[in-house]
């Protein structure tokens, strides 16, 4: 994975950072603080962290302007000095990493419907399955058991990783990672009460998945019951999230592990949602808000709000006691009125004389 | 994916529903409000959405009674107004949607054991591998990447979407649909401590799921540890969705996505479960009891209880307050009773004359 | 899966508990209570269920020795009673199951790269992909669809369900189990912001499961930006919990479902996570620490702490009189500071004469 060394004045170019010691000091690769040695850059994300360079053995470390360094030059550390140094840490990651590079073969093993075409450099595992009509873009990647319905359409250069499927007529964008054991276009949860049972209503709206998007492993996105569930250009999406059906994601959004988002919703674009947040259906989530970790939001909320739900965790027993009065709220808030009223009262009868100091 | 067109009248009449306007205009199909264009049916779930019709190219628009048409009248859009619009557009959206067409093939890509049995009709996609003594009813489909363990039961009209675990002994009755990656009859969550580490207590139960059963993607359903796990006639289940070993799911239930259901717990008939809703362990949820979505269900809920317990979010400076202070919901209580005693003394002192007006 | 009869007094024996009753009598199986036949052994876990063994027709009964068997006794039951009847049963529930045998067939329908080695007795079932230098413990199992990368280890006896993905370079040590769906080493969850769009950090560090971790399905472990995500031995995660990039989980924790573990946070031994808990990045978990069902955790806590978080669902109605009041908790503890004072003021004025008695 590890691509030709650069020496540490190259890297400092790169991000537009400054060296401080040995610019010609070359760098294989990256790694974490304590597990880096000679011929390794590393990065302290915080100047709070500092401590942590005690002992480090990388050959350099991207610090920003802030981090006293002195005792890692007496160490004979070199020092990349960066304003962003994660930015800085992730250009630098990329360039040492070795892209893993696929063959381009078609196994034989693979099932590829007659009528579906490929691009030039596709490479299709075993045990890949690829329905009537599909489109597969030039270079993109199938990995085993990954399953292309009917009509699916993937664009180039995507990696769609083992065990995917992406149900019939559901349509990727370019350069779209899917990791192993996505979901795309399943059957949204729909159904029309009547009597005691449930009629299904059938879902024939598709998933439209636009370019640059990345979607974690085991997540799964319905198709719409009419129309398109749309994820829109460079939105980021983490494991095991639920995204239901109409759902609409504006571009460049962040949703972490675990949330959930109801039916026809539609969130803005460069929203970002905290791991296990919840969302209701048809509402909407305006451009750049930011929802809180176990969030829970049944309205829709303006462009650039800043929302917090979740609880942090006490100790047991205070806890319930918490969670003995949280439900007496209404009798505390009576019990309060009530005081007001008997003190009003009472400062009344007391005459002018009790000045209110409050 | 469409049927034949069929006219507004033969709708209405199959929906119990009345059309204004032209009876006899041609319906191809439905479509959203937004997409749809001339041969095109679609609906207003409820008036206050009105607005959305303004500029609806639909050539019929389904309608509860209250709704003000007169605009669509005038563009020359023809109504079917339906005491349920939405159970009326879901039987329409049915009949007008042609069913997927499946092969009744066995390809020859999948391994099916010598010892299994499989009913007229049935599909077999490749890499589907069906065990030991294995039973599949007439019609099934079975799509890529399925597994049925040995001794596994598959009802008639089943459909097993991409990459279905079904583990060794578990039946499905007829007509259930499982979407791609749900696992049934995974080993239940049970060790018994003994010292520092864990005994693994054998799962030698089964998953029993009864006909008309829908399961969402990636969502698990474990295996008895002893006896069976039971998903009941008509229940519907969304994706990403944990029901633990021996629960018992009763008929007609509902239960949105990411919801969690602990050990030997049992849900009552036609019980909803909002989404991320967690239910602990060995209690019950009575017959037709609602439950909101993130709550935490502790203990058992007699039947038709209506319950919430998710939080709103707020936004996150307020929030933050408010944080701070529910852990001094104790402290708060306890001067507020302090403050009702003094207040009492207070008024004792100043004599009859004080009138409680409160 | 039934192994030979065992008698009750050599069931006894090997639990180090007592018989009452017919110590002879052949115990073929376990069983629930309520499905227990002649030839079965069952179990009471706690003397409070009692009732349930009324018209139990088992052969034999586990119980604790507080519990009253005269009953049983009557009806011709016989009595075994331990210390710590759930592990007594998981032991015998061992000794009576016979474990499933594989045959130690390489199908020459999977895929196996001709640099991969496998040790004595694997077995490779169809559509299964090893890649290249891949290294395969003795007695390993590998289920359809299951999906290992370039370089990665599995030790001896690890039994891998359909469709789990490990990705390249991860390693597992002995005895580990990964239930169906299992994701192993798909990409943390990493990009540093630029201008409007985000560039991916290279996910180049693997993951490591050490030896008898049992994780369960659909459930997903990140591999490590750089370095390891780490997964102590003995621990034992249930189905479709998250853990994200450069976790480290000790050893013998449990983590039950639903759960999820932001980045770089560090969980201790013997750890416990109810269901749906929700921990936050680069804080630490102290050893033997507890956390209840659907609790947040924001920041570390010390070991052996038990700590919760979730509410308990109310009915509906006066939740919303609750969910109302909670986002007006700085209100009101304003109110009580005012009147604090006010009642201070006006006790003042009244003069000594007023005793607190509070």
């Amino acid at each position: 994975m590890t691509a030709a060394a650069r020496t540490l004045s190259e890297l400092a170019h790169l991000v537009g950072g400054e060296v401080v010691g040995d610019g010609g000091v070359r760098i294989w690769k990256a790694a974490s603080i304590d597990e880096a040695g000679p011929g390794d850059i590393t990065f302290l994300a915080h100047p709070r962290y500092n401590s942590l360079l005690k002992g480090c053995k990388a050959s350099a470390v991207i610090l920003s302007s802030g981090t006293d360094y002195a005792e890692l030059m007496k160490a004979g550390r070199s020092v990349l000095v960066a304003a962003q140094p994660y930015l800085a840490f992730a250009k630098i990651l990329q360039l040492l990493t070795e892209p893993p590079r696929y063959d381009g073969v078609v196994s034989d093993r693979a099932t590829v419907d007659p009528t579906a075409t490929l691009g030039d450099g596709v490479t299709v595992f075993p045990y890949v399955y690829i329905g009537k009509r599909v489109k597969v873009g030039a270079r993109a990647v199938l990995f085993p058991g990954v399953f292309l319905g009917d009509e699916v359409q993937v664009g180039d250069d995507c990696i769609l990783h083992p065990n995917v499927a992406v149900r019939e007529g559901c349509r990727l964008g370019q350069r779209v990672i899917l990791h192993a054991g996505v979901v795309i276009g399943a059957d949204g949860f729909g159904y029309a009460g009547e009597g005691g049972g449930r009629i299904k209503i059938p879902q024939v709206g598709i998933v439209e998945i636009e370019d640059d998007v990345e979607i974690g492993a085991n997540t799964t996105v319905d198709r719409a019951t009419l129309g398109r569930t749309v994820i829109g250009r460079g939105t980021k999406i983490d494991n095991l999230v639920q995204i239901a059906h109409n759902v609409v994601v504006g571009e460049h959004a962040v949703i972490a592990a675990q949330a959930g988002i109801a039916g026809s919703t539609r969130i803005g674009r460069e929203v970002v949602l905290a791991g296990q947040v919840g969302i209701v259906n048809h509402i909407e989530i305006g451009d750049r808000s930011m929802i809180g970790p176990q969030s829970g939001v049944a309205r829709s909320v303006s462009p650039g709000s800043l929302l917090s739900g979740g609880l942090e965790a006490a100790p047991h027993r205070e806890w319930l006691r918490v969670m003995t009065l949280i439900p007496q709220l209404p009798k505390i808030w009576r019990k309060v009125r009530l005081l007001e009223r008997k003190i009003s009262t009472l400062r009344r009868k007391a005459g002018k004389g009790v000045k209110d100091h409050a």
